[in-house]
């Protein structure tokens, strides 16, 4: 065990795009564990669009992280002490809290994890919180029926790579929206969606008129922006929008007008959101139906993994601007699974 | 029977609002129904916002009327002349057709009316298409809950009437918008809705802070416009909106922007549209349940009964700014069953 812990404070709220300015990043004594409690060392740290939200200070459907305070995240990793009968020095666990090395906290919020099952990792992507959160927005909201046309945005990201296979295999066709020739070139030819649009170098509309010559059905929403302007139009009668996120907008000092809801009526749409934590009960539901399709690579995954805390700001500032290519993870130490 | 036929046809394309001068009044012969056709005399014409659509040649849910037709509409009267077995003359029937005294229109489309059962006129207000619409809406969008908050915008209009009342009898709290004193003082008094605020003479957001002071579940949205955006930042966690129609927009040359959809991620939203004649098969089952309550005085409607076929032309165009009072209707002729 390292002498000392080390964390990522938030510094100061964000005005706009957020800089390394914003986070301090400091010398702390490793915590103790309490009764009940454990110490976990971190291992994989996640990094998530939903946390610019938490440190905006505005009203959102979660706290806010404190300036000065750790700032929030879920890790994976290793118990490293353990007062709670549950757990053992050396068990490997989803729950670690935070943007730190070592976090100290109630075993009731830990989960074991089986490296045998899937590498531990995926319990913060594709089995994890994103992968739950395609599968939660795809069955309630956007159930694709066979023959429609989905288009997922962000779709080499964590939620939309799962959102866009699990619509493949219901059997509609799916089109993805990315930036840049590489991720297009991923997701089309590793996880094989039927065409992907890269929004940096065309015309999105006539893009999107190029390859959905029968309109969209389904419009998976993770980055708002000028995707949704492009794609909200195309929306054929009974469309459904599942309202994921809006990334592109996260940095903007004011909301941007959204699109005239006259067409909601005129052809009967459905637009929703929703909020993953709401139905962190039907995680073990997901993974049963999810990881047998990881182990047989049926459904794919692709992990941006940064190395050192030290990098975590900088990476979230990444993420926010779609430089990262996959599920975004910060490696806070050595993980004894991949080394093996 | 009279010696002529009249119709209000459509003379051009409205720019904007319309005006008397893009109708033409014309005179034809009373035309002949062929075999399987009926001749009906029109009683009543129902004048309703939907129609602007119709006639703005945009691309819509349905076929818009052609420059020099006859203006699409709903009509209730009585068989003139009948070449089917299932009707004769002086039957009341629903189904007549367009801005115009008499029609020739197929059987198959016609439905017999029992004045002893609600008055011929209610067939095209609380008890046809604006109350199925209001029926429709509010049991597969809305689903207000008991102590909910639902606001209902053009509350003393055909559809929001209905839809406000059947929200009471539900168990939610219920909060009209309509515009002027005396629309308001019905919708208290007659109604019995919760409150009712003139989105003439206040600021709305402020009076909807005062009366919602739970913020608001359910939106029911007849009108877009500025009622929309002081209702937007209100709704709740989980607040639905029935997307019905945005009647205060009909006449944009342009369309206005809309909310930013940030808020429905955050707040789990759904905004959803729907068109009534998706569900014409659900009018005898709505009409069951709602026909006792009008008969009882349960459900209350309030008619604005114009005068003859020469003012459908202005009767439509004050409908579009809100001068009309409770469900807009044409006389075209006598009524035997309320002059009896």
């Amino acid at each position: 065990m390292d002498n000392r812990n080390q964390q990522v404070l938030l510094k100061r709220r964000p005005t706009g795009v957020p800089t390394t300015a914003d986070f301090d990043i400091v010398d702390s004594p490793i915590p103790d564990p309490r009764d009940g409690e454990a110490l976990v060392r971190g291992i994989y740290l996640s990094l998530d669009p939903y946390m610019r939200g938490r440190i905006s200070g505005a009203r959102s459907y979660a706290k806010p992280v404190d300036v000065g305070a750790v700032m929030e995240g879920r890790v994976v990793g290793q118990i490293a002490r353990s007062r709670d009968l549950r757990f053992q020095e050396g068990d490997y666990v989803f729950g670690g809290y935070g943007w730190q090395l070592y976090s100290a906290v109630p075993a009731d919020g830990l989960v074991k994890l089986d490296p045998a099952e899937a590498p531990m990792s995926t319990a913060l992507g594709v089995l994890g919180m994103p992968g739950l959160t395609a599968y939660v927005g795809l069955n309630d909201i956007g159930r694709p029926q066979p023959g429609e046309t989905v288009v997922v945005s962000a779709a080499s990201g964590a939620v939309g790579a799962v959102a866009g296979q699990l619509a493949k295999r219901a059997g509609a066709r799916v089109i993805g929206v990315a930036g840049g020739p590489e991720k297009c070139h991923y997701v089309e030819e590793e996880m094989r969606f039927d065409a992907c649009i890269d929004h940096r170098s065309t015309n999105l509309g006539s893009a999107l008129d190029a390859v959905c010559s029968n309109g969209v059905d389904v419009y998976w929403e993770n980055v708002g922006g000028d995707v949704q302007q492009a794609v909200f139009p195309r929306l054929n009668d009974f469309g459904r929008i599942v309202m994921c996120g809006m990334v592109s907008e996260y940095n903007d000092l004011e909301p941007r007008p959204g699109p005239n809801l006259m067409s909601a009526v005129r052809k009967r749409l459905k637009i929703q959101g929703f909020i993953v934590s709401d139905q962190w009960q039907r995680l073990g539901e997901y993974r049963a139906m999810a990881a047998p399709l990881v182990r047989s690579g049926e459904l794919k995954y692709r992990e941006h993994i940064v190395d050192g805390l030290n990098r975590a700001p900088e990476a979230f500032i990444g993420l926010l601007g779609g430089r990262n290519f996959g599920k975004l993870l910060v490696r806070l130490g050595d993980d004894p699974t991949r080394s093996a």
